[in-house]
Protein backbone atom coordinates (compact mmCIF):
# COMPACT_ATOMS: atom_id res chain seq x y z
CA UNK A 1 0.00 0.00 0.00
CA UNK A 2 0.95 3.33 -0.62
CA UNK A 3 0.23 6.74 1.23
CA UNK A 4 1.19 9.88 -0.15
CA UNK A 5 2.10 13.07 1.95
CA UNK A 6 2.18 16.12 0.04
CA UNK A 7 4.88 18.63 0.87
CA UNK A 8 5.51 22.33 0.55
CA UNK A 9 6.80 25.44 1.28
CA UNK A 10 5.30 26.83 4.44
CA UNK A 11 3.89 23.51 5.41
CA UNK A 12 3.30 22.75 8.92
CA UNK A 13 6.11 19.79 10.29
CA UNK A 14 3.69 17.86 12.20
CA UNK A 15 0.80 17.67 11.02
CA UNK A 16 2.69 15.66 8.15
CA UNK A 17 4.97 14.11 10.46
CA UNK A 18 2.20 12.64 12.81
CA UNK A 19 0.47 10.61 10.43
CA UNK A 20 3.49 9.64 9.03
CA UNK A 21 5.01 8.08 12.10
CA UNK A 22 1.96 5.96 12.12
CA UNK A 23 0.95 5.13 8.80
CA UNK A 24 4.56 4.23 7.85
CA UNK A 25 4.61 1.40 10.74
CA UNK A 26 1.70 -0.18 8.71
CA UNK A 27 2.67 -3.54 7.25
CA UNK A 28 3.77 -3.55 3.72
CA UNK A 29 3.10 -0.33 3.09
CA UNK A 30 5.55 2.71 1.80
CA UNK A 31 4.58 6.41 2.02
CA UNK A 32 5.60 8.88 -0.14
CA UNK A 33 6.55 12.31 -0.18
CA UNK A 34 5.33 14.31 -2.80
CA UNK A 35 6.06 17.30 -4.22
CA UNK A 36 6.15 19.74 -7.29
CA UNK A 37 9.55 19.26 -7.58
CA UNK A 38 12.05 16.15 -6.50
CA UNK A 39 14.29 17.46 -3.17
CA UNK A 40 13.95 19.87 0.04
CA UNK A 41 10.80 22.19 0.73
CA UNK A 42 11.05 24.25 3.55
CA UNK A 43 8.38 24.00 6.23
CA UNK A 44 6.65 27.16 8.17
CA UNK A 45 9.59 27.17 10.49
CA UNK A 46 12.32 26.63 8.13
CA UNK A 47 12.95 22.71 8.75
CA UNK A 48 14.27 20.62 5.49
CA UNK A 49 12.37 17.71 4.03
CA UNK A 50 12.66 16.04 1.30
CA UNK A 51 9.93 14.82 -1.67
CA UNK A 52 10.94 11.70 -3.08
CA UNK A 53 8.31 12.07 -6.21
CA UNK A 54 6.00 14.19 -7.93
CA UNK A 55 2.59 14.80 -8.35
CA UNK A 56 3.51 13.83 -11.69
CA UNK A 57 4.72 10.40 -10.54
CA UNK A 58 2.37 9.32 -8.56
CA UNK A 59 -1.37 9.91 -9.00
CA UNK A 60 -2.96 6.15 -7.43
CA UNK A 61 -1.88 6.16 -4.06
CA UNK A 62 -4.23 4.43 -1.67
CA UNK A 63 -4.16 6.60 0.96
CA UNK A 64 -3.72 10.58 0.85
CA UNK A 65 -2.73 12.67 3.88
CA UNK A 66 -2.49 16.24 2.91
CA UNK A 67 -1.11 18.53 5.46
CA UNK A 68 -1.36 21.97 6.40
CA UNK A 69 0.38 25.30 7.36
CA UNK A 70 0.39 28.72 5.65
CA UNK A 71 1.72 27.05 2.04
CA UNK A 72 -1.86 26.07 1.72
CA UNK A 73 -3.10 29.35 1.14
CA UNK A 74 -1.15 29.62 -2.32
CA UNK A 75 -2.18 25.50 -3.11
CA UNK A 76 -5.69 26.50 -3.01
CA UNK A 77 -5.38 28.48 -6.20
CA UNK A 78 -2.63 26.38 -7.66
CA UNK A 79 -4.55 24.12 -10.58
CA UNK A 80 -1.90 21.56 -10.57
CA UNK A 81 -1.84 20.31 -7.35
CA UNK A 82 -6.29 20.29 -7.09
CA UNK A 83 -6.34 18.53 -10.20
CA UNK A 84 -4.16 16.30 -8.53
CA UNK A 85 -6.13 15.91 -5.56
CA UNK A 86 -9.34 15.44 -7.64
CA UNK A 87 -7.52 12.44 -9.42
CA UNK A 88 -6.37 10.95 -6.17
CA UNK A 89 -9.37 10.95 -5.02
CA UNK A 90 -10.93 8.86 -7.39
CA UNK A 91 -9.51 5.75 -7.19
CA UNK A 92 -8.01 6.55 -3.26
CA UNK A 93 -9.11 3.95 -0.37
CA UNK A 94 -8.96 6.97 2.01
CA UNK A 95 -8.38 10.63 1.30
CA UNK A 96 -7.50 12.48 4.65
CA UNK A 97 -6.47 15.85 5.64
CA UNK A 98 -4.88 17.59 8.74
CA UNK A 99 -5.28 21.06 9.66
CA UNK A 100 -5.66 23.15 6.89
CA UNK A 101 -4.72 20.62 4.38
CA UNK A 102 -8.74 20.48 4.36
CA UNK A 103 -8.79 23.50 2.51
CA UNK A 104 -6.94 22.26 -0.19
CA UNK A 105 -9.78 19.79 -0.74
CA UNK A 106 -11.98 22.04 -0.12
CA UNK A 107 -10.60 24.04 -3.06
CA UNK A 108 -10.61 20.65 -5.17
CA UNK A 109 -14.73 20.45 -4.59
CA UNK A 110 -14.29 17.39 -2.58
CA UNK A 111 -16.03 18.68 0.66
CA UNK A 112 -19.13 20.35 -1.05
CA UNK A 113 -22.12 19.10 1.94
CA UNK A 114 -19.68 17.02 3.81
CA UNK A 115 -19.26 18.01 7.23
CA UNK A 116 -15.49 18.27 7.59
CA UNK A 117 -13.04 20.10 10.51
CA UNK A 118 -9.74 21.77 10.30
CA UNK A 119 -7.82 24.32 12.31
CA UNK A 120 -9.96 26.05 14.77
CA UNK A 121 -8.91 29.50 13.68
CA UNK A 122 -10.11 28.90 9.88
CA UNK A 123 -13.09 26.92 11.03
CA UNK A 124 -15.58 29.51 9.07
CA UNK A 125 -13.22 28.80 5.89
CA UNK A 126 -14.49 25.32 5.00
CA UNK A 127 -18.35 26.51 4.67
CA UNK A 128 -16.90 29.45 1.88
CA UNK A 129 -15.75 26.03 0.68
CA UNK A 130 -19.57 24.11 0.44
CA UNK A 131 -18.91 22.26 3.42
CA UNK A 132 -20.36 21.94 6.81
CA UNK A 133 -17.97 23.62 9.56
CA UNK A 134 -17.12 20.59 13.10
CA UNK A 135 -15.91 21.27 15.94
CA UNK A 136 -14.60 17.59 16.57
CA UNK A 137 -10.60 16.75 16.23
CA UNK A 138 -10.98 13.88 13.78
CA UNK A 139 -14.75 13.90 11.32
CA UNK A 140 -15.09 10.92 8.80
CA UNK A 141 -17.61 11.13 6.01
CA UNK A 142 -17.38 7.62 4.22
CA UNK A 143 -13.84 7.70 2.43
CA UNK A 144 -12.92 11.74 2.75
CA UNK A 145 -11.58 11.81 7.14
CA UNK A 146 -10.30 15.35 7.96
CA UNK A 147 -8.43 16.24 11.31
CA UNK A 148 -8.48 19.62 13.35
CA UNK A 149 -5.44 21.30 13.97
CA UNK A 150 -1.44 19.90 13.92
CA UNK A 151 -1.33 17.30 16.65
CA UNK A 152 -4.86 15.91 15.49
CA UNK A 153 -3.31 14.10 12.78
CA UNK A 154 -1.67 11.55 15.48
CA UNK A 155 -5.50 10.49 16.25
CA UNK A 156 -6.73 10.28 12.63
CA UNK A 157 -3.93 8.48 11.82
CA UNK A 158 -4.47 5.94 14.84
CA UNK A 159 -8.14 5.54 13.60
CA UNK A 160 -7.68 5.43 10.05
CA UNK A 161 -4.70 2.50 10.48
CA UNK A 162 -7.43 0.45 12.29
CA UNK A 163 -9.67 0.91 9.11
CA UNK A 164 -6.72 -0.32 6.98
CA UNK A 165 -5.51 -3.00 9.14
CA UNK A 166 -7.24 -4.20 12.65
CA UNK A 167 -7.71 -2.47 15.70
CA UNK A 168 -4.98 -4.68 17.33
CA UNK A 169 -2.13 -3.64 14.63
CA UNK A 170 -3.43 0.28 15.43
CA UNK A 171 -3.03 -0.43 18.92
CA UNK A 172 -0.05 -1.93 18.87
CA UNK A 173 1.71 1.28 17.09
CA UNK A 174 0.14 3.48 19.56
CA UNK A 175 2.07 1.45 21.62
CA UNK A 176 5.23 1.74 19.51
CA UNK A 177 5.05 5.63 19.71
CA UNK A 178 3.98 5.20 23.28
CA UNK A 179 1.51 7.74 22.85
CA UNK A 180 -0.02 8.05 26.00
CA UNK A 181 -0.36 11.60 26.01
CA UNK A 182 0.01 13.61 29.30
CA UNK A 183 -0.11 17.25 28.58
CA UNK A 184 1.31 19.57 31.22
CA UNK A 185 -1.16 22.15 30.62
CA UNK A 186 -4.80 21.90 29.30
CA UNK A 187 -4.83 24.77 26.92
CA UNK A 188 -5.54 22.54 23.26
CA UNK A 189 -9.01 23.30 22.64
CA UNK A 190 -9.65 27.18 21.64
CA UNK A 191 -13.37 27.12 23.16
CA UNK A 192 -12.13 26.56 26.58
CA UNK A 193 -8.71 28.18 26.61
CA UNK A 194 -8.31 31.69 28.89
CA UNK A 195 -8.85 34.93 26.73
CA UNK A 196 -5.21 35.90 27.57
CA UNK A 197 -3.62 32.79 26.85
CA UNK A 198 -5.76 33.12 22.84
CA UNK A 199 -4.02 36.57 22.84
CA UNK A 200 -0.59 35.19 23.28
CA UNK A 201 -1.36 32.88 20.44
CA UNK A 202 -2.65 35.74 18.03
CA UNK A 203 0.87 37.41 18.84
CA UNK A 204 2.70 34.10 18.00
CA UNK A 205 1.30 33.98 14.90
CA UNK A 206 2.06 37.04 13.84
CA UNK A 207 6.12 36.76 14.20
CA UNK B 1 17.99 31.46 21.42
CA UNK B 2 19.41 28.31 19.39
CA UNK B 3 17.41 25.12 19.96
CA UNK B 4 19.62 22.35 18.32
CA UNK B 5 18.23 18.79 17.21
CA UNK B 6 20.56 16.21 16.26
CA UNK B 7 19.67 14.43 12.76
CA UNK B 8 20.87 10.82 11.10
CA UNK B 9 19.96 7.93 9.89
CA UNK B 10 17.66 5.61 11.34
CA UNK B 11 15.80 8.57 13.39
CA UNK B 12 12.65 8.10 14.39
CA UNK B 13 11.23 11.43 13.02
CA UNK B 14 8.07 12.59 15.29
CA UNK B 15 11.12 12.14 18.25
CA UNK B 16 12.41 15.48 16.52
CA UNK B 17 9.45 16.72 15.05
CA UNK B 18 7.33 16.59 17.86
CA UNK B 19 9.66 18.99 19.86
CA UNK B 20 10.46 20.59 17.11
CA UNK B 21 6.61 22.06 16.49
CA UNK B 22 6.36 23.21 19.80
CA UNK B 23 9.65 25.22 20.02
CA UNK B 24 10.18 26.77 17.07
CA UNK B 25 7.18 29.03 17.94
CA UNK B 26 8.96 30.42 20.35
CA UNK B 27 9.61 33.71 20.16
CA UNK B 28 13.18 34.84 18.80
CA UNK B 29 14.27 31.27 18.46
CA UNK B 30 15.81 29.10 15.89
CA UNK B 31 15.27 25.50 15.45
CA UNK B 32 18.78 24.21 13.87
CA UNK B 33 19.19 20.72 12.08
CA UNK B 34 22.55 19.42 12.95
CA UNK B 35 23.97 16.48 11.66
CA UNK B 36 27.56 14.63 10.66
CA UNK B 37 27.27 16.44 7.11
CA UNK B 38 24.90 18.41 5.60
CA UNK B 39 22.14 17.43 3.72
CA UNK B 40 19.53 15.13 4.19
CA UNK B 41 19.39 12.20 6.60
CA UNK B 42 16.89 9.32 6.04
CA UNK B 43 14.69 8.09 9.15
CA UNK B 44 14.16 4.61 9.80
CA UNK B 45 10.93 4.82 7.62
CA UNK B 46 13.09 6.56 5.19
CA UNK B 47 12.06 10.00 5.35
CA UNK B 48 14.40 12.50 3.70
CA UNK B 49 15.20 15.41 6.63
CA UNK B 50 17.73 18.12 5.95
CA UNK B 51 20.70 18.92 8.71
CA UNK B 52 21.44 22.54 7.83
CA UNK B 53 24.71 22.89 10.21
CA UNK B 54 27.00 20.27 11.10
CA UNK B 55 27.95 19.45 14.63
CA UNK B 56 31.56 21.52 14.72
CA UNK B 57 29.44 24.39 12.93
CA UNK B 58 27.08 24.39 16.31
CA UNK B 59 28.62 23.61 19.78
CA UNK B 60 26.81 26.12 21.72
CA UNK B 61 23.14 25.69 21.67
CA UNK B 62 21.13 27.06 24.81
CA UNK B 63 18.98 23.83 24.11
CA UNK B 64 19.97 20.29 23.46
CA UNK B 65 16.91 17.96 22.29
CA UNK B 66 18.31 14.67 21.21
CA UNK B 67 15.87 12.27 19.50
CA UNK B 68 15.86 9.20 19.27
CA UNK B 69 15.11 5.91 16.75
CA UNK B 70 17.55 2.57 15.61
CA UNK B 71 20.53 4.86 14.34
CA UNK B 72 21.42 6.29 18.22
CA UNK B 73 22.75 2.23 18.70
CA UNK B 74 25.69 3.64 16.16
CA UNK B 75 26.12 7.01 17.70
CA UNK B 76 26.47 5.62 21.38
CA UNK B 77 29.65 4.60 20.09
CA UNK B 78 30.64 7.57 18.07
CA UNK B 79 33.04 9.81 19.90
CA UNK B 80 32.55 12.59 17.45
CA UNK B 81 28.66 12.48 18.96
CA UNK B 82 29.46 11.55 22.45
CA UNK B 83 31.98 14.60 22.65
CA UNK B 84 29.62 16.97 21.03
CA UNK B 85 26.40 16.15 23.52
CA UNK B 86 29.45 16.74 26.81
CA UNK B 87 30.66 19.87 24.99
CA UNK B 88 27.48 21.28 24.29
CA UNK B 89 26.01 20.04 28.11
CA UNK B 90 28.68 22.28 29.58
CA UNK B 91 27.37 25.79 28.24
CA UNK B 92 23.06 24.63 27.31
CA UNK B 93 20.47 26.38 29.27
CA UNK B 94 18.24 22.86 29.08
CA UNK B 95 19.95 19.16 28.18
CA UNK B 96 17.10 17.03 26.64
CA UNK B 97 16.05 13.79 24.99
CA UNK B 98 13.32 12.01 23.51
CA UNK B 99 13.00 8.03 23.60
CA UNK B 100 16.35 6.32 22.92
CA UNK B 101 17.86 9.74 22.80
CA UNK B 102 18.62 9.55 26.29
CA UNK B 103 20.46 6.40 25.54
CA UNK B 104 23.21 8.96 24.21
CA UNK B 105 23.47 11.02 27.03
CA UNK B 106 24.06 8.20 28.60
CA UNK B 107 26.41 6.78 26.29
CA UNK B 108 28.31 10.49 27.12
CA UNK B 109 27.99 10.02 31.14
CA UNK B 110 25.78 12.95 31.81
CA UNK B 111 23.01 10.55 33.31
CA UNK B 112 25.49 9.23 35.75
CA UNK B 113 23.04 8.66 39.03
CA UNK B 114 20.53 10.44 37.53
CA UNK B 115 16.71 9.52 36.81
CA UNK B 116 15.57 9.01 32.96
CA UNK B 117 13.34 7.96 31.14
CA UNK B 118 13.96 6.23 27.56
CA UNK B 119 11.31 4.53 25.19
CA UNK B 120 9.37 1.08 27.36
CA UNK B 121 11.46 -1.32 25.36
CA UNK B 122 14.95 -0.18 26.46
CA UNK B 123 13.98 1.19 29.64
CA UNK B 124 16.39 -1.23 31.81
CA UNK B 125 19.08 -0.09 29.24
CA UNK B 126 19.66 2.96 31.32
CA UNK B 127 20.87 1.35 34.21
CA UNK B 128 23.64 -0.19 32.43
CA UNK B 129 24.57 3.45 31.74
CA UNK B 130 24.29 4.90 35.30
CA UNK B 131 21.24 6.20 35.10
CA UNK B 132 18.28 5.21 37.18
CA UNK B 133 15.48 4.09 34.96
CA UNK B 134 11.80 5.55 35.55
CA UNK B 135 8.62 4.87 34.16
CA UNK B 136 7.60 8.26 34.20
CA UNK B 137 6.58 10.72 31.06
CA UNK B 138 8.73 13.13 31.30
CA UNK B 139 11.62 13.56 33.92
CA UNK B 140 13.16 16.73 35.46
CA UNK B 141 16.71 16.48 36.80
CA UNK B 142 17.96 20.11 36.84
CA UNK B 143 18.51 21.25 33.66
CA UNK B 144 18.46 18.07 32.08
CA UNK B 145 15.14 16.62 31.20
CA UNK B 146 14.35 13.01 29.34
CA UNK B 147 11.16 11.84 27.92
CA UNK B 148 9.79 8.56 27.19
CA UNK B 149 8.68 7.37 23.81
CA UNK B 150 8.60 8.68 20.73
CA UNK B 151 5.53 11.29 21.14
CA UNK B 152 6.22 12.41 25.07
CA UNK B 153 8.65 14.59 23.08
CA UNK B 154 5.28 16.83 22.46
CA UNK B 155 5.01 17.07 26.12
CA UNK B 156 8.24 17.77 27.22
CA UNK B 157 8.43 20.35 24.92
CA UNK B 158 5.43 22.06 26.09
CA UNK B 159 7.15 21.65 29.84
CA UNK B 160 10.44 23.26 28.56
CA UNK B 161 8.66 25.93 26.50
CA UNK B 162 7.43 27.01 30.09
CA UNK B 163 10.40 26.53 31.43
CA UNK B 164 12.44 29.10 29.00
CA UNK B 165 9.60 31.64 28.73
CA UNK B 166 6.15 31.54 30.51
CA UNK B 167 3.17 28.84 31.14
CA UNK B 168 0.89 31.49 29.04
CA UNK B 169 3.50 31.39 26.39
CA UNK B 170 3.86 27.51 26.68
CA UNK B 171 -0.39 27.11 26.77
CA UNK B 172 -0.73 29.36 23.32
CA UNK B 173 1.50 26.90 21.25
CA UNK B 174 -0.32 24.20 22.57
CA UNK B 175 -3.48 26.04 21.22
CA UNK B 176 -1.36 26.10 17.98
CA UNK B 177 -0.72 23.24 17.88
CA UNK B 178 -4.32 22.19 18.94
CA UNK B 179 -2.60 19.52 21.33
CA UNK B 180 -5.92 18.33 22.83
CA UNK B 181 -5.54 14.18 22.41
CA UNK B 182 -7.79 12.22 22.00
CA UNK B 183 -6.50 8.89 21.10
CA UNK B 184 -9.18 6.70 19.70
CA UNK B 185 -7.42 3.63 21.66
CA UNK B 186 -5.88 3.73 25.16
CA UNK B 187 -2.92 1.85 24.20
CA UNK B 188 -0.14 3.51 24.85
CA UNK B 189 1.13 1.87 27.92
CA UNK B 190 3.44 -0.96 27.93
CA UNK B 191 2.11 -1.55 31.20
CA UNK B 192 -1.72 -1.70 30.75
CA UNK B 193 -1.77 -3.22 27.47
CA UNK B 194 -2.95 -6.42 26.44
CA UNK B 195 -0.72 -9.19 25.62
CA UNK B 196 -2.17 -9.55 21.56
CA UNK B 197 -1.22 -5.86 21.49
CA UNK B 198 2.19 -6.29 22.78
CA UNK B 199 2.39 -9.32 20.43
CA UNK B 200 1.80 -7.74 17.58
CA UNK B 201 4.32 -4.66 18.43
CA UNK B 202 6.93 -6.90 18.98
CA UNK B 203 5.90 -8.41 15.03
CA UNK B 204 5.88 -5.18 13.42
CA UNK B 205 9.13 -4.15 15.61
CA UNK B 206 11.01 -6.86 13.25
CA UNK B 207 9.80 -6.13 9.59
Amino acid sequence: MRVAIPVFDQLTALDAVGPYEVLSRLPDTEVVWVGQDHGPIRTDEGMGIVADATFAELTDPEVLVFPGGFGTRRLMRDDEVLDWVRQVHTTSRYTTSVCTGSLVLGAAGLLEGLAATTHWSVLPKLAELGAVPVTERVVEQGKIITAAGVSSGIDMALTLAAHLTDETTARAIQLQIEYDPQPPFDSGRATTVSADVLERAAELAER
